[in-house]
């Protein structure tokens, strides 16, 4: 058995019934049984989040479309949640904040049921919080301290279905450039990938494509001849950095993160 | 004769006697006759910009700060203002909108005697639209559309003691990594420099070294393995690029712009 296809997205895709990334994950769900399992555990207003996604995978098709009720590590050790995510096919992760999916689901039995059944070929996607959290670390806040200062990044540890990579989300949009470079600073050995709205990378065998209407950018720091990373007395950072190598990728291109390069085969019809 | 050395400014720099940026152009400065010119074409408050820079510079020791009033071309031509910046041992360029720089100064006497004076020794300084003017081509404007869109960038011609490269400024704290990086996609062969504010590169027989607070970001397409360029029907545009090289830096180190690498014995004491 090889894992699932992770659909990492980064946020605000389009929740119609032509919207490419959602078409995807839809068309992605259909090679198991079970249906669609909706994971709303880093919003704060569950419900709502939630109830668009049923929508929209009703619409396309998709007869079994569960919310998983999970706001509390109890729910998440719950065996009925348990048995629930292993008769699905996939499972949706919506937004809101990364920090909440790690405290209420890591080291739980949810957490170990997905990552049984991803294991087993469960597909899994995830937006904006629920891409970030697809990696071992991820970002979980950056702040400026003051208008014209740097950045005060602070870490977490995500799901870990993928190592060796840090996701951000909403990335273009909300100018995460300078806090997913410093996070490469301080792991050059780590892949860092940026992406924008309405935008996704589908992951599978060490590749993955890119699926949408924007951006994904790749900072690979493995390639340094330099790295000093200074701290202000404020706690922000000023780094000297080397030979980092730059990519961006569009709609159809695929990126194999053991080598770290573009494939420039375009794929086409995807 | 070799030409003076240009200081490039990502304005917002402190403006007081132990301000670091402005220390070093009130040093260089020395090392000439004949005072320092102010020359505030960029801003429409052409008198409150320039009695901050002739205080300072005043209480740094400088004798003679003389403001070049010049707001158009016929000023931009006239006899006096060339006498006047002949006689000078420094220029300094002020903030505001790098366009009008261009469209008042570009191809006038003033503009010619800079760069006589510029080749025989005359050391320059910019900062802001300053600084973005120094090279031959200058990111005049970048706008988003709408919200969850990408940039639309317009070019321009700036006053060229620099070419095969581009300055942005207020660089982190604008957020311009975007905008730099679609420029050096459209420009592969020019080195992208986007220096943040009270922060300043010093240019001198083809290296430059990093003064003040924050980051220098080098963006170095020459390496690129792959560049396709979509526009969007609004006119943003979408980039795929493979193997850019990127650096940071920080006060004390230096980049030869030759050979497009960071110099890593750090000087000290500067």
């Amino acid at each position: 058995m090889n894992p699932g296809e992770l659909l990492i997205i980064g946020g605000a895709e389009e929740k119609c019934v032509d919207g490419d990334v959602l078409n995807v994950f839809f068309e992605l769900s259909k090679k198991n049984q079970g249906g669609i399992g909706i994971l709303p555990t880093a919003s704060k207003i569950p419900d709502e989040v939630s109830s668009v996604y049923v929508k929209t995978f009703n619409k396309l098709g998709t007869e079994r479309v569960i919310v998983l009720d999970v706001d509390s590590r109890d729910r998440a050790d719950a065996s009925d949640i348990v048995e629930t995510v292993s008769s699905l096919s996939a499972v949706f992760i919506t937004g809101g904040d990364q920090s909440r999916l790690a405290e209420i689901i890591g080291g739980t039995k949810l957490y170990s049921i997905l990552h049984e059944k991803w294991k087993a070929g469960m597909v899994i996607a995830g937006t904006s919080a629920g891409a970030s959290i697809m990696a071992r670390q991820m970002i979980v806040a950056a702040s400026m301290k003051q208008d014209d200062d740097k950045l005060d990044i602070e870490m977490g540890t995500g799901f870990g279905f993928l190592d060796n990579l840090i996701i951000d989300q909403h990335f273009s949009q909300r100018a995460r450039f300078d806090r997913l470079l410093s996070a490469i600073a301080e792991n050059p050995e780590i892949i860092g990938i940026g992406i924008d709205e309405n935008t996704a990378i589908l992951v599978k065998d060490g590749v993955f494509e890119v699926i949408g209407e924007h951006q994904v950018l790749v900072i690979d720091g493995k390639s340094n001849e330099f790295i000093e990373i200074k701290e202000a007395e404020n706690g922000s950072e000023e780094l000297t950095i080397s030979g980092f190598h730059l990519h961006t990728l569009t709609h159809g291109y695929s990126f194999d993160l053991s080598n770290r390069k573009i494939i420039l085969k375009k794929e086409n019809g995807k």
